[in-house]
């Protein structure tokens, strides 16, 4: 008997939605389903959208006291609560939600709503409310249903105080202080998100070092950025009690003995995967310890014909690459030689304050392949346009392999640190070199100039190379 | 006898500091002559940095308007002098002339005050305030004098309320409406940057299109914006005559008949090389009618040892190839093998709101050359950072080359144009093709992202080339 479905997709995130759409513009008989009532997944609903909305406003406020912008008067009304200030998410929400049912629509995908389980390697029952359950087969699954907080059992996440990170915005007014646990990409970015609308944020990490798969150098300018947001950052931490004090908030109790007392406290030290209903296991699929879906270099599970892609699959849980994860499995789920590989060259973009990206080889991963490397620096403060902005630390830092002069690293923090590193990605693609910036003409002004002064700044250390040069830097 | 420099540069802007830095860092011995008090030239003292400090303001304020910031309030005091809502930029000022003379200073050239002008081809004598001319000899030089506004004799530039483009930031308050001429670049930013500022503005060009060596779509879209920002763009139009009326205003009467009052007139129609003092033309060196020197493709004037660079030879008069220009003028004059010519792919940076950016061809240019070209196109609304900022109007587009699929423009509407045009740049320059963007994973939420879907949405135009896609538009 014909399967109903080519292929039947779990979960319509950005890589259930790219994956759908890819079998099916190939032709293939694609449905999702979906358990919640739009499409979009954390992305949309719960974290990446909704958390940027709200940083908008911060970014606004923030960029309001950097720019000293004189004549123009700015007031934040704390007292309202974070939903309202939030109200524009809806607006953004509500366009990306009709932008994905268009898109599948328009590929002829349907969207089917429940909750889905395997029963047997090729069908899942999905239980519909208010209906009876509908058994669908298909030849090929791709398992893409994300993620959710991890919730450890002595965090009392039932007082209204007490939030991870899928509750965070839904809290209902902005606290004075609050304490987050979790110094990964979640809590850096609340951290400095609530610090920029006023709030004295703590941050806890139980590691010595915030993000640790940032180059070190930039990691760190990131915590001093921090710091001079007000952000608290307290290493090599843990907490060992977390609980309410009446009248006082709720009660950190640190393995350091301190006692920290704070409005909210927010869990944001992990998430696992979504995968407790689906009857994976069972299949032969393997999960780690987190419910991570196990996978190949092809996205590919234990078993053949199911994938998994995005959130489910863990780190590094980006939107951006799982889109294109999901792309992948489909195509070789499928055989198409379209797409093959994720890119090697893939960003990180934290949306901290100030923001951080990089894409290419970090300082220690070069010293790790043994790689002989030349570093070139430029900062806004010297760029025409970061004088504008008033951003006193952004950092633009290129890497070069030394022989070949070839660009293998690139890291900015400040301002539209996310998007400018996509000029350096677009260099490292085309296998430019120190010289390829040289070359490039940079509107003035620009942040992206300071590409140009970056690459400079590493010819002087290069050596001699290019004449005689009568002064040691020729950041000219 | 020998001289006493190697190089000595006229004038002290962009191209005046590059040329002289490169020049001394290659062992030259090298000057700078410069009348004003601080060096940076229209670029730092009237021109490009203070007009987007002011347009930084205005760009908060619009920003705030699109973004719809619930929980915020923001109010402009319109009463404000105008010298005062820029109060940012002395700061900006200051901070980009210590930069400069901490270059020229670590490079040892030396800034000498004063008006020069030739006495023979290889003797200039710089009169200073105060003191006796004094007469300096040089091998070779460099004029980079800039430019200044071009004044018709019959607009009345002695009322107060008439301004040139280097008088304008110095009015002393918000007008209510404003007449600006000329729809060139600076006619554009100023005519946009004012309505942000609520002024009620009027822009009249003689030609029958703002920017034309712009593609023309992107004109058009530049248009429709300028228009929703409440600009009122009258073309093929010419003022007949502009007068003070009393009690009214500034009065324009049109060649169509119209008579258009206005608080404020703005002369914005061309600038002129500032060479009228330098005595250039008794040397052999030859200027056009509006006193831009003209030179050959390695910025050489019709007196071998004699170059000239930015502003002051006309188009496209912008500081980021003016400053390239200077280097390639000075790496020709004494043999640098470094940098032999400005890269081909030069960019383009409009700071109207919204800014435009472009480089490479346009379809024009395409259609010129005979060339079988496709275009892809990306709209902000259609993406996430587009939706969170609520930039309506922003649109990438990509042109590629059909036989090749390597892409050979890229067109820049919207926030922030200017920065990520620099990625097309960089994917021009590796001779990226359509295939480079959909290989490129883009941080998410980023307006880059869009180069992506603009490569999706060409992908289409391309036929079935990518296997048997089942709908049209693959914008996946």
């Amino acid at each position: 008997m014909p399967f109903d479905y080519d292929l039947l997709v779990l979960g319509a995130g950005p890589a259930g939605e790219k994956g759908a759409v890819q079998a099916a513009y190939f032709g293939k008989r694609v449905a999702i389903v979906e358990c919640a009532k739009e499409p979009g997944g954390a992305a949309v609903h719960t974290g990446t959208l909704p958390s940027k909305t709200l940083r908008e406003t911060a970014l606004f406020l923030s960029g309001y006291r950097q720019r000293d912008l004189y004549g123009v008067e700015v007031n934040l009304h704390r007292e309202l609560a974070v939903p309202k200030l939030l109200s524009r998410k809806d607006a953004v929400r509500d366009l990306e939600v009709a932008r994905i049912r268009w898109n599948l629509e328009r590929h002829g995908v349907p969207m089917l709503k429940g909750i889905a389980r395997f029963v047997d390697p090729h069908t899942v029952e999905v239980a519909q409310c208010g209906g009876p359950p509908r058994r669908i087969t298909s030849e090929v699954f791709l398992v893409a249903t994300g993620s959710k907080p991890h919730q450890p059992e002595d965090i009392p996440f039932d007082d209204e105080d007490v939030d991870d990170s899928d509750t965070v915005l839904l809290i209902d007014r902005l606290p004075k202080t609050m304490t987050i646990v979790g110094g990964g990409v979640i809590g850096c970015e609340y951290a400095t998100m609530f610090a920029a609308l006023q709030v004295k944020v703590t941050l806890i990490e139980g590691r010595g070092r915030l993000l640790p798969f940032l180059d070190l150098e930039m990691g760190e300018r990131l915590r001093g950025a921090m710091n001079s947001l007000g952000v608290t950052i307290l290493l090599d931490t843990k907490t060992t009690k977390v609980a309410r004090v009446p009248g006082v908030g709720i009660r950190s109790t640190l393995n350091t003995g301190v006692m920290l007392d704070s409005d909210k406290f927010l869990f944001a030290a992990g998430r696992s995967g979504r995968t407790g209903e689906l009857h994976l296991e069972s299949l032969g699929v393997k999960l780690d310890k987190r419910g991570y879906v196990q996978v190949d270099g092809d996205y590919r599970t234990a078993v053949p014909h199911i994938y998994a892609a995005g959130d489910v699959i863990g780190f590094p849980a980006l939107a951006s690459t799982s889109m294109e994860q999901a792309r992948v499995a489909v195509c070789h789920a499928f055989g198409f030689t379209y797409k093959r590989q994720v890119s090697c060259v893939l960003p990180f973009g934290i949306y901290t304050i100030p923001e951080v990206s990089c894409v290419g080889l970090s300082e220690e991963a070069c010293n790790e392949q043994e790689l002989d490397y030349v570093v070139g620096r430029a900062f806004y403060r010297d760029n025409a346009r970061g004088k504008i902005i008033g951003d006193k630390d952004g950092v633009i830092k290129l890497i070069f392999d030394r022989k070949t002069r070839v660009l293998v690293g690139c890291h900015c923090i400040g301002d539209r640190a996310s998007e400018l590193v996509h000029i350096g990605q677009a260099v490292l693609l085309g296998k430019g070199t120190v010289d390829t910036f040289i070359e490039m003409v940079f509107n003035y002004p620009t942040l992206a100039e300071a590409f140009k002064y970056a690459a400079y700044d590493a010819l002087a250390r290069f050596g001699a190379t290019i004449g005689q040069p009568k002064t040691a830097s020729p950041a000219m």
